[in-house]
């Protein structure tokens, strides 16, 4: 089994090493050059649990991948805005065998992903696990978590296949399991992206500092009110006030209030592009194609971006 | 003619000096004990177009206004914010006779002043001169300017009251005239503020970093389109294409772009509570009392109100 993982960072490292531990073949295509002649020279370390251990993978820049290595899994880990370039530079080791996971954050990847493959072909999910880098080619991997995924086209052959992914993760450690719900599953966690990311952005705070002023509540409902109307169009019962309530543990002070999501770390701290066109900006598309008005996805999509600007983020 | 200015800071300081300079028996009232104290010790100074001037004025502190000091005229300066609370002390100084004129930035002022007057004694106005402050009691006065406005109420007596506070005002040098489009200007002034102040605010730049953006027209013409269906139901045409150009007008760096609106200077600079609610607040609460949506106002209003609070403004 080949698996070629696309975007070796934190996340996709975790994946690399768990299934490269398990006996699977394994490369990684990253865009990172450091990172990948790190890999291919030392291994791709990692502080796993606690306890160092190195896997020998076969590390790819992204424009120098070798053809000949066609893969069975692609699982797809690049930011957003860089899906395309990726699923482009990995056409030549793609064949109409090769099936695509996509556990990226955020909705309506499949959208650029079919540009490339046939939808019978892909498979999306939303992973919990946690993963962190110390420098290029070194992981630090602590805790446990699942990965839930489902096929994207119904039908028997896809969901086979599927399932077949899924032991394929289990038996690599990483608590996977199939989920009708996925798409629910995926909506829901990027309601706290969707809310979280830009205005703790554009308010420069954390997510406690943000939960403690008066208008967080009203903001939150109104942004996840658009993202339930547009998924309702796509026969996903999102429940604002459950969504709501989800969104708000991420306030508490005493678990995770008091980390900055990672939009804040991209755009205000090292003045990173953002992926808010592939979080609030997906509603805006869909909004405007369902004819649903999405005003707050919009306006903070819109503010995020001048943000960018006025801080030449790149 | 007495005539009591209410908030003696810079511009109230102009329409003091100059109505006190041509006759009349001018009073302020200012909530700063320092600015009070200063006026009452050495009269209210000025550099006036270069000129060094003093004009002996009686100032009062708010809460220490003198009762037989009954105005014929009181003009209204004070902050948005506290306007209530300037009607409530000013109580002792008006009777059936006093005209008010509120010569405020913002809309709706009028809804406050006509919980302590008639609407037949209430005038609204728009100032377009500039005025700045050295000190307590300490005023620099450059340049020329104007002032256009009218009676709330309709009828003989209003608008014969209201050309009377005209020639008043004309006579002190202050280019006064009566006009029936008063409302429609007041509007069209509020949409730069409406626009810059919060954007420019929120996202923290001056007028021309934020013309600079690509997505700052768009967010513009949203905000613009709200004030404008508002201003419909009050009967003010107030055209979404011409008043999209005037605020533009105010990016060009070769004239006021280089300039940070006063709400950030407020807020971002000095972290004192911004009079948001009286400018897209106001569309806000107009917008749900019309039936008119107006999430572009009302997200602008929650953001700066929670960026307040981040910045425990005062």
């Amino acid at each position: 089994m080949k698996i070629t993982i696309a975007g070796v960072g934190a996340m996709g490292g975790r994946y690399a090493l768990m299934l490269s531990r398990a006996g699977n073949d394994v490369d990684g295509i990253d865009g990172w050059a450091d990172n990948v002649n790190a890999i291919n020279e030392h291994g791709l370390q990692a502080n796993f649990d606690g306890e160092q251990v190195v896997a020998k993978i076969k590390a790819y820049e992204q424009t120098k991948i070798d053809p000949s290595a066609v893969a069975d899994l692609v699982i797809l880990f690049p930011k957003s805005m860089q899906l395309d370039g990726m699923m482009q530079s990995l056409k030549p080791v793609i064949t109409d065998h090769t099936k695509i996971l996509c556990l990226m954050n955020g909705i309506g990847h499949e959208e650029i992903i079919e540009k490339y493959v046939t939808r019978d072909n892909i498979f999306i999910g939303n992973t919990m696990w946690t993963a962190g880098m110390e420098g290029p080619g070194k992981l630090k991997l602590f805790g446990s978590g699942s990965v839930a995924l489902r096929n994207v086209e119904d039908g028997e052959a896809a969901t086979a296949a599927a399932k077949k992914i899924v032991k394929l993760l289990s038996d690599a450690g990483l608590n996977a399991e199939y989920s009708d719900n996925i798409l629910y599953t995926i909506y829901k966690k990027a309601t706290v992206n969707g809310t979280m990311n830009g205005l703790c952005t554009i308010l420069d705070c954390n997510m406690s500092e943000f939960g403690s002023t008066s208008t967080a509540e009203d903001m939150v409902v109104a942004i996840v009110k658009e993202f339930s109307a547009v998924a309702a169009k796509e026969g996903i019962d999102l429940n604002v006030p459950d969504t709501v309530d989800y969104i708000k543990t991420t306030w508490d002070p005493n678990t995770i209030g008091h980390h900055y999501p990672s939009m804040h770390q991209d755009l205000i701290t090292n003045h990173r592009l953002t992926e808010i066109d592939y979080i609030n900006g997906v509603i805006d598309r869909r909004g405007k194609k369902y004819g649903i008005p999405t005003p707050y996805c919009t306006f903070l999509t819109q503010l995020v971006h001048a943000k960018e600007q006025l801080l030449h983020a790149k």
